[in-house]
């Protein structure tokens, strides 16, 4: 049966990119040889990171503006301490719009002052704060994107003369912005950019070797650009699934196509969440809703067994929303087909006709 | 052509692993979704990442002894900055027997005092020093098993009653030790384990909680054991072709198995390099020699040319020296099968005979 695969991720990656995948765990490059058992300094995975490096700041409109595209390993998590390992020398401010975003700052507090500007965690984040002042003397701002858990998402950023920093992870290259505007973007792979195992990171270089700290050669994003994103052995498979990829996007006609794609899937499914007086979402601005992850509940918790086996029926996988928000998430990343959406709506209808 | 891959790392694996890990790529479990677009969460990976945990103690005879396995991001190189944070509170010993020890102790130093038990840095690390003393009063004592660039592994380890730490990155799972002597072992995958991309560490959980500072979550083995190894989202596709090149293992007959064969091929390469008199081996006491990585030259220089033709010709890849050693190097890892080094051999006969 075919799946739908609304995980939040890891999640769906495009079929094409998965077929290339598995041939290159056989025969990589007609080597031979599979992909991982060769040399990650042999010519041939040199040219998969460099191009994957490459791909990245195309993709972001970043080439040739100062910026270092790195494949590194430990996700997001490694991030929240990496960013304040190299950025933080006396205060830094954090936007506090969920699990993710307070994960960052407790990492962040263990090497200096930081100052949270608003949250909405008394209102378990499911809303975007807005109308907070950025400190001008702090080292960095530092922002999420795209909560992936509560289901909400930054239509804007502050504008700010230090260092804007975001994780990214689980909305980058799924629409336009300026990113230009950030200093530091980092995001773990697993959603909208291949495996699990690889986290990429874009830097504006002139923002670092301003802390008086030593850092560890593995934290240090410095090293790791100097080495061209091979300091270590890097994970190999995950930045290879990641090339293809940026590829694919690349080959799609990049975010501005994608970013289409993902409106429409977004439109039609939360247009049926506020037309079926069966759901609600549990955003409560319209406006801080997240294109990537849709939550909702059933209003009658009895139709929760109904609903359940709609779902299974049809192969949809991974509604299930976060433990911390309950009811369902539908994730729409940019492999997701409008189908796979159109299919969820249909059953959410025929629950409503008492199908 | 069939290659024969002496590659140092990542390395060959077996034919078998290789067959399933595509596989899993495209059909997980006959789930009809790929291994890498599933939750790690998900019911079908936690069963591998319980899997390979298990397996890792099993091989090392180590369940139930208060030991934990670990499979973490960030290679042998951010261990070498965990084990300092987590261990280090005045003092550790080092022996520094190659490029990773140097690294291992460079780490270290950032965050207490670092002793140097020996070091055979000035013969370039063409012998593993003994008779030294580990102090009795240091927080542990670090070593390296098998140094992979320079061809040399401990044959022996010293009695200390202080904690020992191995980096066994690339002889793990392949001779038969007594790991209980040990309290933390680390290794990257990608030598006798897996992919690039996951990092085995193997801990006795009694030497933990013991040091002042506050160590960030991801770098806390803690953090990492009380959450079962998915703190975050781990690297899903390098620990599933991890578990199953331990599975492999297990069904071969397990560390004693794989050791009788790696002797043999151990000794049918390091007897042609002592009596053929075009080669001479780097390593100069015959008893540090690595079962692993045997490092050897061609005495006279001219003969380059068609000893590197003949490799070429017969699919035999990855055996130029490490650019600190030079030479070349035969990686004899795991899943090499003993026709490729009788393959090698051959080559080294047949430029003796002029061919």
């Amino acid at each position: 049966m075919q799946k739908h695969n609304f995980s939040a991720g890891p999640c769906i990656l495009p079929q094409s990119v998965l077929q290339k995948s598995a041939e290159a765990v056989l025969n990589f490059n007609d080597l031979n040889l599979s992909l991982i058992e060769i040399s990650h300094r042999s010519k041939d995975f040199v040219e998969v990171m460099d191009n994957a490096r490459n791909l990245a700041l195309e993709h972001l409109g970043l080439q040739n503006k100062g910026y270092q595209a790195l494949f590194l390993q430990g996700g997001a998590s490694l991030e929240f301490l990496m960013v304040a390992y190299n950025l933080l020398e006396k205060k830094a401010a954090y936007l506090n719009t969920g699990t993710w975003s307070d994960k960052a700052i407790k990492e962040a507090k263990l090497l200096g002052e930081v100052v949270e500007v608003a949250t909405s965690k008394s209102e378990n984040f499911n809303f975007i704060p807005k109308n907070y002042t950025v400190p001008k003397d702090a080292d960095y701002f530092h922002c999420t994107s795209n909560n992936t858990i509560f289901g909400t998402q930054m239509q804007s950023f502050p504008e700010t003369k230090i260092p804007m920093v975001c994780d990214m992870s689980s909305d980058i290259f799924s629409r336009q912005l300026d990113f230009s505007k950030f200093s530091l973007i980092y995001a773990g792979a697993q959603k909208n950019m291949g495996p699990a195992g690889t986290t990429l990171v874009v830097v504006k270089e002139d923002i670092l070797g301003k802390v008086s700290r030593v850092i560890p050669s593995m934290l240090n994003y410095k090293i790791h650009i100097d080495k061209e994103s091979m300091f270590n052995t890097p994970a190999v498979f995950p930045v290879y699934v990641s090339m293809l990829t940026l590829q694919w996007l690349k080959d799609l006609g990049g975010i501005s196509a994608i970013e289409k794609i993902n409106n429409q899937k977004a439109e039609l499914l939360y247009n049926e969440i506020d037309r079926n007086p069966l759901f609600e979402g549990f955003v409560t601005k319209k406006e801080d809703r997240s294109k990537m992850n849709a939550t909702f509940n059933l209003r009658n918790d009895q139709l929760k067994a109904t609903f359940d086996d709609h779902l299974k029926q049809t192969g949809i996988n991974g509604l299930n929303g976060h433990r911390s928000v309950g009811g369902y998430r539908a994730s729409m990343y940019n492999a997701l087909p409008l189908e796979s959406v159109q299919v969820l709506v249909d059953i959410m209808q025929s629950i409503e006709k008492g199908a």
